[in-house]
């Protein structure tokens, strides 16, 4: 029902013609003109404020606030956390002490070889240099703010790393970094989190410099419109000073109906992303209008673990990618046969995907697997999996391959010759399973599936920053004093396409590195 | 000697990290705050200012003079017509009149679909359907400018075209359309070009319309600085006003050392490309800062049909994409193999030469190919070829692969396969051979190669423009009043990559269109 409300507006709205869109109304400042402080009376006074609540922006505020400034973090929606409290909580941190622990030899150098591998070679490296130099500083951050994770295990081993290199949050989900950072923060002393609370605007000192932000409060994000950020009018206007600076953390604009749909005219305005639905461009746009440059625009990154059987997130992605992608294996329903290496970096999956899926629409790729493909980590989200109906159990192949409407002969055919391909320690997709020691799909059931879609997940372009986080002018290219960014909201660390858990490190990270440096 | 200087200040200025920016000097407005009508006093009024004088800007020009419009073209660069002005002149025009004469049989949703598929899908596709509608009337309003094409003959045939569609100017360059378009301008009243001229800043009146420009005359281009854009303080400030409108046409960032390098860190600051030396992303940065939206920035096309054997653009790209990609063929050096289909599309050839020069860059692959490999249009160049020594002569096939160190048996094995897969009008890397009818390489020399290196060529990304060349800004989705685009300054027409002779299509048509709607 909701779906047919969003279509029969975003017909109405973006007009006959492909992206060709019409016109909608503006709630906020359609000039676009700079606001400048000697135009305001400033209702408000703090040191730092930070544009965001995830891992970047909650981040950036505990290390300011540590500090002693007086902080505010301004967070549009009604929860704390954004994408962040509800992602996977995998945070890649290369040479960290479980992988020593556990005999496993990984190098910073080794690390920004897969990134760049994934990222096809556009990485910004200097900010993949920063995260190899500080990644274990970050995760000794984040456990000082109260995160916790299964430690002293063997780090899981994400698609498209060369070594495990992955942590894992206690409870398998950001929530559990963000929940006790956002407590952490909320302890220290001049540190406050206001939700419902939207930026708008930056206003600009004489000089040049950032000086505060224009937001309004009691703002009620509408999912309903096409661009919330456009057409949303609630709220009432606040002009805040930040003595130091602004630190954007806003993240990504998957959920952009709009935004997203000009990168990628594929990206149907109804489609399902992994994100929440605030996940907008509206602040990224804004800080394009002060000089900071566009970086990558226009790499989407799709996940390619996600099921069209639930929404957003959910727990299919964990159930794939910390399981059946991994001694199991996906398949392609009209012909029963495996068709991409499931351990692949995200594009390379995706497009493997999106392959069939543009042929045949409906012809989800299926992952299969049993009980022993999943990572003892994830154990638990077995049954969620099941219960949510995201993943189903059958007895038999024959009764798995019936449900997904895989032809049952070539699909039993399939398993026999991945098994080999796994005893033989040589994949025909290049799959490295000759570290999986024989394991493969198991002899008998139950039998696990997942159906597969890709879906927006991480939108790789941003603003362009310096190891220190400042956000750099196209006008001068030297940063925008009092202007700081990181997480998702910048472009460069990624290159092309994200490895999957390097997120967690990106953002905390620069969050932290912004924190430090303003 | 210059090669030098410029790596020495790069080394100095972009300090020892990989992208990492370090300080240069500002010499535009660092703040980046929007010009106000109410601050400024005018020098001079017209009714329609143009920004760069290639293809869009004259066409546009062209279209609002003949309208009655009193207008002005603003060129920075000593010379009129940019990037245009040196191609190869190369029109494509689906449903052409040649078409029709020769029996090849075109089609709008042919045409869209060959886009489609260079571009990765994410082509907007109402910019090509309005390409599709007009290029016709394009190519009148060109001849009625004065531009001369080689009509009557059959159409070239481009990589990665479905068909022939590509008519060339008479002397095969850009311009034989640049020039008589010039002197078409001029002759018109009250249409003035003015060179050495740059465009710094937009001025928005109170309505958050474009109402002028702000301009240095009298500005000096310099080779030599790491950003002229940023540095180069040449020039007397002049505020413009534009009654009706702004017209961008100033072309795509390839040769811009900074900006293209953030794109893709693996361009080095002091790499050739195929545009002029003004061809940098001072403008389009501009635009961005009045709320124009950056569409696939990041996808910078590399021309891999270039010669590292010559500066620029050259000759190289005709003798090759319109002769020896053809009947001939292009070979690994390493060991003498052909290793991709010669006319498939751009970023595909490019991606396959990249592949052999990353690991090995001194092993530029070598095109070869005999003299009935030229198209007939463009013999007369092969003398210029061999006078600027981009290509060279050799009486047998073991001459010429011992001159460019290709094991001699296997080339010879290599021609032998691929004359009779074209014999047979089946080749193995899917090249379109059938309609050779049966012409491959000849048994006899001479023999004549051009030693390949991709530069960048084409940058895909820009502001988003709608279907009438107006500007739409990220603020409100509608257009910015007063404000047009056109040409290598949108992205989105081409999505992730260009198809050959399409940007002479693109730029011609919207800058007539801008030109119309204005």
């Amino acid at each position: 029902m909701e779906k047919e409300v969003l279509s029969r507006r975003s017909a109405l709205k973006f007009g006959a013609i492909g992206t060709g869109l019409a016109m909608i109304g503006a709630a906020t400042n359609a000039l676009g003109a700079i606001t400048l402080e000697k135009d305001v009376k400033f209702d408000e006074e703090y040191d730092v404020i930070v544009i965001g609540s995830g891992f970047a922006g909650l981040s950036a505020a505990a290390k300011a606030s540590e500090r002693g400034y007086k902080v505010l973090v301004v967070e549009k929606m009604g929860r704390i956390g954004g994408n962040s409290v509800i992602n996977g909580g995998a945070f890649a941190v290369p040479n960290n002490a479980d992988q020593k622990k556990f005999g496993i030899k990984d190098s910073g150098e080794l690390f920004i070889k897969d990134c760049l591998k994934a990222g096809l070679g556009i990485n910004h490296v200097e900010l993949l240099e920063t995260i190899v130099a500080r990644a274990n500083d970050t995760l000794e951050f984040a456990i000082k703010c109260g995160a916790e994770f299964k430690l002293g295990q063997k780090p899981s081993w994400f698609g498209g790393h060369s070594v495990p290199r992955t942590l894992v949050t206690g409870n398998m989900s950001g929530s559990g970094i963000i929940k006790p950072m956002t407590k952490f923060v909320q302890a220290l002393p001049g540190c406050k989190i206001v939700r419902r609370t939207k930026f708008d605007d930056f206003v600009m000192g004489d000089d040049g410099s950032v000086v505060g932000v224009v937001v309004r409060k009691d703002y009620r994000f509408d999912k309903k419109l096409l661009s919330d950020d456009i057409e949303n009018t609630t709220g009432k206007k606040m002009v805040l000073k930040a003595r130091k600076g602004v630190i954007l953390a806003s993240g990504g604009f998957s959920a952009d109906k709009v935004y997203r749909k000009l990168q990628d005219p594929r990206i149907p305005e109804d489609a399902d992303a992994t994100n929440h639905l605030g996940a907008t461009a509206g602040a990224l746009l804004k800080a394009f209008q002060i000089g900071a440059m566009p970086i990558h625009i226009g790499w989407i990154q799709q996940g390619p673990w996600a099921s069209p059987d639930e929404r957003g997130f959910g727990v299919g992605p964990q159930l794939t990618q910390q399981g059946l992608f991994k001694f199991g294996m996906a398949v392609d329903v009209r012909n029963g046969k495996r068709f991409m290496n499931e351990l692949a970096d995200r594009k390379t999956r995706a497009d493997a995907e999106w392959k069939i899926l543009r042929k045949n629409p409906e012809s989800n790729p299926v992952a299969i697997g049993t009980y022993n493909t999943f990572d003892p980590q994830i154990l638990s989200l077995v049954e969620k999996g099941l219960a949510t109906g995201v993943m189903k159990q059958y007895d038999t192949v024959d009764a798995a391959a019936k449900a997904n409407g895989i032809p049952v002969k070539a699909l039993k055919a399939s398993i026999k010759k991945y098994n080999a391909g796994v005893k033989k320690g040589k994949d025909e997709f290049g799959k490295p399973v000759k570290a999986f020691d024989g394991q493969g799909i198991e002899d008998k059931g139950p039998y696990y599936c997942v159906r597969l879609q890709p879906k927006p997940h991480h939108t790789m372009g941003g603003v362009k920053i310096n190891t220190k986080a400042q956000v750099i002018s196209g006008n001068t290219q030297k940063p925008i004093a009092g202007l700081f960014a990181a997480g998702e909201i910048t472009g460069g660390t990624h290159g092309a396409s994200r490895l999957g858990s390097v997120a967690v490190t990106d953002c905390l990270t620069f969050g932290m590195i912004a924190g430090e440096n303003i």
